[in-house]
């Protein structure tokens, strides 16, 4: 179990005509960019789940994933050697942060108490390696969809006793994310929503998840714990309907119930598009709400259904992300997570490496080429411009709230119809952004 | 002119084994269900635009339309003559609604007067048909959508000025459809979103919208417009993205600018399936939130991406529909509103006919069938006995705020694992529904 | 594990009024329907892999189902007790027939030998279960796809000891299915696809396929295995695009590699709605090419990606399969196979007969729909009129190969124009049909 | 009339940090790649529908496009007007190429013969512009799919009489490109499928449609037009079902009617996604089949579910695709065809220009960083080392056809099991070809 992974060293930045496919290309932590280093921009994440513990199983296959280091067990003796490896695995790559579900990191036993114990076991294994690498979480959460008591919900649950399991597990989720220093905790409704609506109680079910979110506000504050809490929208799988379908949905939710001052939005690229949108239109909504906290960095595959959870590569993707994060301030508690998993033919550990600097090449370009975008200030005088009309007269009059249906209807019959449009230049912004690409 | 239509009487319920086309063979406007009469169930509208002016063109070919009545010519009598047709072909199917656009009725002029007059002339007539049958608006609205001026959104323009026009054209629109004794309005905003998040700055967009829409409130209350004022969600087409695209985006939107006590949803099939929703789903996240309104009865075809417009003959589809419509109490502004157009191949007159039978037929049934449903009581009860732990002991004291994160970990750690669930029974659920059909 | 199932006894014909869930309401055997009795046109199957062996797990959660009669090991001796269970079930709903891949009846040893030894064991019990109940297969196929040696594809792999591997294994399958006396026998290539077309020669693996299959018709002959051969097409998962997508790739690979004569469709609803095709679409190619062998008999959901394998209740649904499958002149080898599960919440064994019962029910409705409206015969006679400019004159003379460019020209130079085309009257279509639901 | 464009004078290459809108940065015409010219290898097309002959309507919306030579009426005096300003664009853009339906180019007359009038009123001027400038149809094809005649299809109408006309119209739609010197003639079957299955005879239909090409083909020969004939696949839109769904579909069906020989597929990037297929598969399956042969270059949004026809700017689609024709030996007869329009909101003149200019430039970067991924071969190296096994020993032998399934069996039974796969790397592959991008 010594050598875990290739002997490779830490991954260093060589430039982009290296041709050393185990080197950075574009990520170099200490660049300057908009006035601050790319790790801090970027604040890169592993997730514990897909890259040490997804066997690469998929609905028609069992696992394909060769792990030297892990026995396939159950024992807390693996667990804690796979913390090991985990965190070599990010020392190497150099990444400030991971993500984790309770589950990931330590088995569930047959009570509460034994699968608490369990956790207890493995933390202080993280705490070690934690104090060793500098390495934290950007933030925890919990599995409430993979056991079979799940399989209705957790604070959607038919099942008050589900509920209550439930929130048990939070609260030591919380308590585990806290103890270890976490920036922030995700809410995942994995199967808050349904397979029916015959067999539905929505509105019961809603408001069960409010009770659940007010609660964990609640012990939040108790426990003093100042990390973000966040609500992750997805539209389906595995349930038919999620409950959290996109960032509209949450808000809306969230708006409600009035735990919007509470929440902020963990929005991933993949779930986006499984819900019709893309990723910037999601960044967008999250953004003009103030609720734009953290990003699952993947893409899906536009041509399939289903949450692939691939690697990010595409440049224009990253692009789109890092413009709007930047637009918006960039990160603050938040990070670029990339839950993202191994295609199930990338069975071997190396393939781990070449996934992870992939995605953080690619979103090193995104994070440059948004910045020189930025700078070159076209595409924002664009904009400016466009509504330019709005910032004084009639449109600054109607945004003063000045103005109303009998004004406005007296000015347009005077005038008879109104001024021309303007081009909206969609083609010539496109080959704008295609000369920094 | 003489015979617009085949010579066919008003379409009489015949009995479900009729074999004559032109005959319905479920709706019958007398019949009591649940208490009072189909009509008042269903409050069936046939559309202006659809029936009336689509000429059946499509984006790969023009118009394929026989309408022997309507002599193609933007000509105010051309318009009168269409309401004296369009009230022949209502009255022969025995709906008491329409709804209509504001350039459905009455053709644009060069000049917001002019169009204002030519509105003015055609309403004249409509009153009089009006007089004559007793059928009248189950809602107007404004076209926003089809002039160039509109080309880049009315209330969300980057162009002030079209703003400005948009709210004149509404403020007529409004004060006809009060005129016509509307019992509502809707707001559907057809270009009311972006073609590419490049050139929009969607947050100062929505800014005015909503400004919009409050003009819109304070307009009605000045004039004593009584009609339910709506807004309906579709998510995309014409726009790539629209900013109600579902209930939830509306609801969010809705609430954020404080418009939800002055608006309704108006839930169109095709729109939801759009959205990646169910109509069900739909009216049920519109129901929940106390804004079930009205609906635009169509179908779209699942294997297809943009609006077909279909009329509804889907027993399972109108079951859904008219089983949460008597869930939250029956339609009281609203009705069942046929959005739908015959094929481009049914290019005749008597298609028409058929198209409206049947889509009205379907529905006779779908509420019927609702109805034993209901009365049978299997479903009702099933989805009491799922959530029956909710209704005592720890299930109560948590809906009764008596409960926390620290009391519920408590309790299980002293029970170590939550009761069973019990089986959702989708299949059984699913028999007991054909079993009515 | 005495009391496998609910002491339910057979499941018997009670009448459309019958309020006991587990009788069938619409699926008598014996009636006879177009000359001959139901059970002959329906030849209904069940299939081994989603009813015994699917434990209910998704990618998100593992297994819920309750299967008291499993111990979950993988000894032969719980997989003959399955085999007994399998046979009780079957025995209960009346069905003629079931279909199975080789893993699923017996587990997979550590060798290929091993392997086989073990298929012996479990086939031993299944012939004493066949003879002691009549039960057959109504196809067998082997599992190429869930083992990892399996993960870029059986005879499509890069790998030619894979290939080797999995012929050897297709040909113990075809020897299993023949002792078992199989009506049929299926490729479905779960992992004949590519994940990505960058490390993929499609070309050669496409060669490999055609000469697997070629061994495959050799071999059958060779054995005198009189059963039919099928191909399953899907287009999509598990891996990113699938070779045999629809029927049309599935004919085209057929016809480019002269195996045509060989092979028939085995058509699902659930693949074809993925490929972006009504089951009735693919139903008609396959049956146009006179391929058109068995079905797959379960629905997806139209607004989820992937494959729901859901059980078909669907009237409307039933109705087109079971119309287009009369069109052809009814199953000869082939039957409707369920390839469905029941939902990850429907964990109850009853829920197997609830969903089966369900799903035969709604196929003798679809047949029974079909049956009267072919023999109300309007349908038919529509087509018929539709295209009856063929059947003689002008249309006759094309058809029979008399026209060509220039005497067309010259023809329609003189007339000037071609005579008015018919409504095609999808609505009244549409109405009619409604009229048998 | 005169300034019918802004005075832009050529398209000239500046380089690719020029910053001016209105230049080449990535597409110089003379440049060597693969060792000959781009333009040689890109051949770049201009369509006459889009570019000359959209108004920019939409379902929802009238035209807003300004085209000031262009007075909107359907005189052959505006339609050669038209002629000299389309030249006058191309040759500012240099391409050599354009495409064109013959109901673009001239208006339809009342009768066959006054159409055919019509045409060759227009084809005189396009034959002077095209001798003044060298610029000529890459391809001309025939609408059979706008006017309400071929409402229900044309060669594959119920109606013989629109077949016939078809047949005429196609006539001359050949006889013209063959004058204009047309590198090849396409076949689009824009209403060749079905609304409903329900009125339709399929097989009849498809007998129709083979019955038609195999005119054209024989009236090819007859005239001696060398030109290639084309089959485009799209999947659906405007009707629900084309018969030529996609690549595959078309294959099947030129092989089952003996039309293989004659025809080479055009495949468009938006149809292709239509169908639920990357570009990259149909090209692949177009070239396996030796029926490659030319493109119709734009892109769909993976968003929205309709022929959106948009300007192709992504460098990865333009990579994927300039890979793909290099490696089945670049164009021939076919090319670049820009089937593309700008967004409605892109009316003015100008936007035609920095649409063309940016899918030009796109393509230009997709080739010569297909060109570099080809010279630097570790993506084709790769490929080798994958599928080596079949190179020599056991793969070797089962690709000469020495192997059947029994000595396979005999081989893996003695080994026991396959050796072990090597990994997929799609990460790394993805890697590697973001180094070129």
């Amino acid at each position: 179990m010594k050598a875990a992974f290739p002997k490779i060293g830490k991954i260093q930045y060589e430039g982009p005509n290296s041709r050393n496919p185990l080197a950075f290309k574009h990520y170099n932590p200490d660049e300057i960019v908009e006035g601050k280093p790319m790790r801090e921009h970027l604040r890169f994440s592993v997730v514990y789940w897909h890259t040490f513990r997804n066997p690469l199983a998929d609905p028609f296959g069992v696992g394909t994933a060769i792990r030297p280091w892990d026995d396939g067990s159950n024992s807390i003796a693996n667990a804690q050697r796979r913390v090991r490896v985990a965190f070599e695995f990010m020392e190497k790559l150099g990444v400030p942060f991971y993500a984790f579900h309770d589950r990931d990191i330590a088995p569930e036993g047959r009570t509460l108490r034994e699968t608490n114990k369990n956790l207890d076991a493995v933390v202080k294994v993280i705490k070690e390696e934690q104090e060793r690498t500098g390495i934290k979480p950007l933030w925890g959460t919990a599995s409430l969809f993979t056991h079979p008591r799940y399989a209705m919900g957790a604070a959607t649950s038919p099942n008050a006793e589900v509920f209550a399991f439930a929130a048990a597990q939070v609260k030591k989720a919380i308590e585990i994310t806290h103890e270890l220093g976490g920036a922030g905790y995700v809410f995942w409704g994995g199967r808050e929503g349904y397979s029916t609506l015959w067999n539905t109680d929505m509105k019961r079910e809603l408001d069960h998840l409010a009770l659940f979110l007010h609660m964990a506000v609640e012990f939040k504050k108790e426990i003093g714990f100042k990390g973000q809490f966040y609500i992750e929208p997805k539209p389906k799988e595995p349930t038919k309907h999620q409950y959290d379908s996109d960032a509209a949905a949450c808000l809306n939710f969230l708006r409600q119930y009035d735990l919007l001052p509470h929440f902020k939005l963990n929005i991933e690229t993949n779930h986006a598009t499984l819900a019709g949108h893309e990723m910037m239109h999601e960044l967008e909504v999250a953004g003009s709400a103030g609720a734009l906290g953290s990003i699952d960095a993947n893409t899906g595959d536009p041509l399939l259904g289903w949450d692939t959870d691939q690697f990010p590569t595409n440049i224009y993707l990253t692009t789109q992300i890092m413009y709007t994060i930047l637009k918006y301030g960039g990160f603050t508690t938040g990070g670029v997570n990339f839950d993202a998993k191994v295609r199930r033919e990338s069975f071997e550990p190396i393939d781990l490496f070449y996934a992870h600097i992939g995605g953080m090449d690619a979103f090193a370009r995104g994070l440059k080429i948004a910045a020189a975008l930025r700078k070159d200030g076209r595409l924002a005088e664009f904009v400016k411009q466009r509504y330019s009309s709005w910032d004084s007269g009639l449109g600054a009059e109607i945004e003063a709230g000045k103005m109303n249906f009998r004004k406005l209807e007296a000015i347009m019959l005077k005038k008879g119809e109104a001024a021309p449009n303007m081009s909206g230049r969609q083609e010539l912004l496109e080959n704008i952004i295609n000369e920094f690409i």
